[in-house]
């Protein structure tokens, strides 16, 4: 592919895109180049939530013996027939199988042994009475209710069968996923990869996060958003650094990096010291700059090497818009995810009309209004604080003018939905 | 409060209990004597997600200063009126702002200065022309459209006002949250602490997780998946140690507990050497123990002085219920989350019957055939792969008999649903 493949316009400093991508062109081109990082081994205690690698087969038969379901006694159902409130079977006690200590001998006729939930079931024996309705006394049990044979023992391989494939690869492993690997004897599980992410913001005016603003100067706010958003998405951050508004220094900074993902903030505009763009050219491949949307339609993306570079706008929301859209399916993929967005959604009714353009894909963050959804800012691209007061983001599809009021629109929710349970 | 207070009964080893409480008795229980951690300073760098324990209200305003809102050209405003491609305005170059790099001087009538997104609005201008419709000329500039006084200028704290709050207590802290407390200066966040937990896993059939199965021993499975919960419900895991079935190792493990919450998976139940139910009776209060529902009938609840004991049964399907129904909403209470089940939901047909009883609450393992929800498992708790092959869990609740073929039920997600966006 040469490396001009998909630009619109060679260098557009000063100058303004000719043209731009419609956001699923973007997206179709992102999906091409993007699958699973290679896997690595993760311990038992680490595994929640990451994605396997490859399907996972019992090498054991769980339980590996017969079990009691339920505490009581283990006994030969038959000795039981018969027996009732009115008419007790009294039956010899002979000992006890609890969890790990099992009874060592046999259980003939007229025998039964105490027995606990989890033990093995004494050989002779083929069914467990439930405690409820037996009494001990003197080294007998009298039981007032019958049990077939066969009840309240759990088999081998109830739970799980030897050589059966418990888990398929792909999965994205859940709480009781790691019990479950725990009880076939897994130590360690072969997971995909987390991609590695590297941040570069660039910006004379940047001062790094903990700051206070002073002067001229404002505190870095990409890099924090972009660690969280890394974070969900599963990756892994290996490195930030704000960088001043110099084509040597990001130049150095793109050539050593080794990230699977680099994330670079700011500088991918029409701007005078909008390097970024121009030196993804020269140093690998841009794949896209410029695209038909709002905000963040300076947003761009190509390959060094083996890295994926997504070029954010530094304006806030842009940036996270630009993560959103483009880098955040990307990372997903990587790590073995889906590419679709992570967040919650709700349907909703608009309050007011949101107007847009035919061929250009908005943005839109909104606040509820009871059961109705408000519109409050589709530019802006510099007021973060807009997306701390809405509840979520609409995305107008560039095939609509707009979207009127009292229409059902989906509502990417920016937390996780709470409702009350019982 | 005595401390048999809510005790369906003294002791029922080898006995079984005379009464059960509702799950919603127990939840009225639990909702009583919870309510938010005290706080703790975290990190800008770690407090996404986290919950604020106070309001944050600004001090500053941001941005401090005016600022441009795209690249292009900051002028008066009334300079350009007139300016068309075929009447092109031009005014003299004198030099340009960057961000963190402001222009010193002033603005005169006939001057312009380039300007780089976000740089300072120079003293004298009033307004930026964008980039798009400008052209250098040996030290002028030529514009071909007019704009309007404060056209493309960000006014000061126009994303943020100083004094105003920002974020509101209790708020579940998002990403772009992150962002803007960055903005303000803010170096460190106080967020609600993070409820410390203990496990105690009694069973002396177990091995640990990470150990292969053998003879009558089994792994343990709970506190894998335990661990893995209380991640998820923002509690920090601060011990986990297999104990056991001898009640003076159990009383020492809970004498000397300090954690906020207290696990206990296992001898909770009314076998022989189920000694939590009495142990939590002895040191302190047993708020409740033996409900109503299916499975995870023998879970119980109570205090230690401060801590919070929960006495979950040592069958995985149980434990997991248990930890749900109970353990859960407590440990997001304390740390300030809803108390809320976190699973997503989605509502879908039953495509068979589920059989219930009356007074009791069931909790179902379900599987999806296409848009239609099929009952996987009520019974077997010792199955912890059902809860692996199931996609969730419906409750049938206490007030009815079972649900009908054909109903509509919501089921709690195991996994985050995952739709494609575009």
């Amino acid at each position: 592919m040469s490396s001009r493949a998909g630009v619109g316009a060679a260098d557009v400093r000063m100058r303004g895109f000719a043209e731009r991508k419609d956001v699923e062109e973007v997206l179709a081109l992102l999906r091409e180049g993007s699958c699973a990082l290679d896997q690595e081994s993760v311990s038992l205690a680490s595994c929640a939530g990451r994605v396997l690698a490859s399907e996972i087969a019992s090498p054991v038969d769980v339980p590996a013996f017969e079990r009691a379901a339920m505490d009581g006694y283990a006994l030969r159902g038959e000795d039981t027939f018969g027996a009732s409130a009115y008419d007790p079977v009294t039956l010899q006690l002979i000992g006890e199988s609890m969890p790990g200590r099992p009874y060592p001998g046999e259980v003939s006729p007229g025998q039964a042994v105490r027995i606990m939930t989890g033990a093995p079931i004494p050989l002779g024996a083929d069914s467990v009475v439930v405690v409820e309705v037996c009494r001990e006394i003197d080294g007998a049990v009298e039981l007032t209710e019958a049990v077939s044979p066969r009840k309240n023992v759990g088999s081998v391989g109830e739970d799980i069968r030897r050589a059966e494939t418990v888990l398929e690869a792909g999965r994205r492993i859940r709480p009781q996923d790691v019990g479950l690997l725990a009880s076939i004897g897994v130590a360690s599980v072969p997971c995909v990869r987390r991609p590695r992410v590297e941040l570069l913001i660039t910006g004379d005016e940047l001062l790094p996060a903990g700051s206070k603003p002073e002067g001229a100067c404002i505190v870095d706010s990409n890099s924090p958003v972009l660690q969280a958003l890394v974070d969900r998405d599963g990756g892994v951050q290996v490195g930030s650094r704000i960088l001043p508004d110099r084509m040597p220094d990001l130049r150095d900074a793109m050539t050593v990096c080794d990230a699977d993902v680099l994330l670079i903030s700011g500088g991918s505009s029409v701007g005078k010291e909008d390097y970024a763009p121009g030196l993804v050219e020269e140093l690998g491949t841009l794949l896209f700059h410029g695209v038909s949307m709002r905000p963040s339609s300076p947003a761009g993306g190509g390959r060094l090497g083996e890295t994926r570079v997504f070029l954010l706008p530094g304006n806030p929301v842009s940036c996270l818009c630009a993560y959103e859209f483009f880098a955040g399916p990307t990372l997903r993929a990587l790590g073995g995810r889906s590419r679709s967005w992570p967040h919650r959604r709700r349907s909703a009714t608009l309050a007011r009309k949101i107007s847009s353009q035919i061929g250009r894909t908005d943005y839109v963050r909104v606040a509820f209004d009871g059961d109705r959804v408000l519109p409050l800012a589709i530019s802006g691209a510099a007021i973060l604080s807009s997306t701390v007061r809405a509840a979520g983001a609409v995305i107008v599809p560039r095939g609509l003018e707009g979207l009127a009021e009292g229409e059902v629109v989906e509502v990417f929710l920016y937390d996780d939905e709470d409702a009350p349970l019982l």
